[in-house]
């Protein structure tokens, strides 16, 4: 695998980023992903919120289509709770992508632009500053390597490095793709935008399916706070100009290793992370039933200051997956940190209170005792950062 | 209402609290309510924690008798995840008590006495001080005044203050009770245990009854965390000594009144607590959606770190909000914060990031806009003080 161009490692597709005035500390704040095609098959997955943002409730309906041309995204303003009005923000913001790339050549319809947005929930967005960026970034897009950097860079809140990824296959088709947030495509810490990109030719019913196989096991896995944004979005966009139609288990597999290489920069750059955990739920009765046990683990308060404080306090452990929602053998129940067990029989391993924690990684594992199924949750600890973070952010 | 005196302003309640060397700090550590009678009803509720400590257990079997002489409850160690010597440990300090206590003159079996532990899980309690210090508080033991306080002081582990509370009922009956802990029923931050005694003449089906409702209405509805102990155990001894029987409706509401009382003492002194937050989710289907929403809510850690900040982030609210499993009509969807309406008609409210939330107390109000039930979850603000208390504590 090799990294760095991310969105633009695929042909097909050009790339910007820009400073266009939303954010008012000057950073980069909005970025535009092209298709120049020949093909334009799309698809999403977006977030489980009940409470949608105008640019999701806008991309979801262009969706509906398979298709798409382009995705504009913004950073600076999550355009979420911001009623009719909003919605008409994002509305106005894909017609004025849309009427650029036709004035630049390339005749495109409003409803083949995808809008994403992040930042504060409620405020409405600039949009005396982001439609004459909409016209800059069009006129800037490049096709070289940097575009891909620059809208990465772009979609930057909390984050503190821009997420790329590229997947080359031999058979000389590419998958390409940025991400920024904190989070999970439910639970998130800060809004997860994720595009993914491929020259593959691959139709949007194909696309789609093999994109919400990879976010279940990759972002879907991913739990900082348990919150969920109201924002959340993975796009794969394929443009066929690889003109290669792959096979299927391994596009379905490079898909993967997009995503779960994405998911991994996500939580090791979460807001406030001194430690990175994996927690492994085996011996369960379902896969679902390990996914469960793993996320109630995940998100336990005190099993994650435990691990901030590099305590090796099983008992939190025990006591969490105590109250997942799964079938578990108490009697059979053990826990392991970093592969050394310190759980079984109903009660502590001699020496499991001397576990060296201190390391930046930690691997947790629980065996439920009643099954053959596994899963892993990647989460992070909850540290005065994390506090300090989300203590002072709109105000 | 008057409070002081706990579980022996009832009359026929004894108490005793001590320092039986169970704690290294040498702080007291073992208390013990006894009824003298002429009644021994008793009714109990426990964790919902499928990894039930020792002395649940133990009390669990005990009460389907529906009588109790009665409890020793011990800090400085939960006899928790200890094996099978846990529960022997459990069951020879019942023993202990009640032949202490026959030694005393009150012929007593150890199946008449509930055991409470609390403190660090996985650790074997040290029965050559324990056992000792059975002997010597049922000596000890007075009926005055500072019997009830005594015991409120020895069940105390992050507790800063103890708990007590005390209804006295026109007609002459009482209820008392003491209580440690920082959190609730199910999810707790540290072990919730709570003992409540009263001299009404009341049996024992009657006592479960009563006291299930009434912990479902305040113990049940007091997130601080969303953890849940192996530990938590609320009781209810009955000793009739008042020779009165009293009329169910107002016995329920006394006994409603000590445990919010207690509910409400035990958030004052939550863990790290710097906000008392009181969440009213209302216009649900129901009365369990209302509860579920508001705990979504209690339990999102943006909206309690943002809580923290006095930042009236209603973004936060409404994105945890959408994540409930419950019935919502997101265009009726409103949020208040101290009763200032914030969010309305699917966007913010003029003014809304202005409100003054820097007091100790903060009323949260959603109305989910679909149905007429109602709920009100008490929780507290996730700070650094929570973060520090709960990253050093078995290390």
């Amino acid at each position: 695998m090799v990294r760095g161009q991310g969105v633009t490692a695929p042909l097909g597709f050009r790339a910007a980023g820009m400073a266009a005035g939303i954010k008012a500390s000057g950073r980069p704040d909005l970025a535009l992903v092209f298709n120049e095609g020949p093909e334009y098959a799309a698809a999403g997955v977006f977030t489980r919120n009940k409470i949608k943002a105008a640019p999701v409730l806008w991309s979801q309906q262009v969706l509906t289509s398979g298709r798409l041309r382009a995705v504009v995204l913004n950073s600076g303003g999550a355009n979420a709770c911001t009623g009719p009005d909003g919605f008409t923000d994002t509305h106005r913001t894909a017609e004025a992508v849309a009427a650029a790339l036709s004035n630049w050549g390339t005749e495109t319809g409003a409803g083949e632009v995808a809008v994403c947005s992040t930042g504060l929930i409620g405020d409405r967005l600039p949009m005396d500053t982001l439609l004459p960026g909409v016209d800059a970034i069009v006129k800037d897009m490049g096709g070289g390597l940097s575009g891909g950097t620059d809208a990465a860079h772009a979609i930057m809140t909390t984050d503190t490095v821009p997420k790329q990824v590229a997947v080359h296959h031999p058979a000389g088709w590419n998958v390409g793709g940025m991400a920024k947030g904190a989070g999970m495509l439910a639970p998130s810490l800060a809004t997860m935008l994720v595009v993914l990109t491929t020259d593959a030719a691959v139709d949007a019913p194909a696309l789609d399916a093999t994109l919400r196989a990879a976010t279940a096991r990759t972002f879907d896995r991913l739990d900082v706070d348990g919150s969920c944004s109201t924002n959340d979005t993975v796009l794969l966009l394929a443009s066929g100009a690889s003109e290669i139609v792959p096979d299927p288990d391994e596009f379905a597999a490079a898909v993967l290793t997009a995503c779960d290489d994405l998911a991994d920069q996500l939580m090791a750059d979460a807001e406030g992370v001194t430690k990175r955990i994996r927690i492994t739920v085996s011996g369960a009765a379902s896969e679902d039933d390990a996914v469960a046990a793993a996320r109630t683990v995940a998100r336990d308060s005190l099993v994650k200051t435990a691990l901030f404080g590099s305590d090796p306090n099983w008992g939190r452990v025990v006591a969490a997956v105590g109250m997942a929602p799964v079938a578990l053998d108490v009697d059979r129940l053990t826990v392991a940190f970093d592969g050394t067990e310190v759980y079984r029989a109903t009660t502590g391993v001699p020496g499991a209170r001397e576990v060296d924690l201190s390391g930046a990684d930690i691997a947790l594992t629980i065996d439920l005792g009643v099954g053959d199924a596994a899963a892993t949750i990647r989460t992070t600890d909850l540290s005065h950062g994390y506090v300090e973070e989300n203590s002072a952010y709109s105000s």
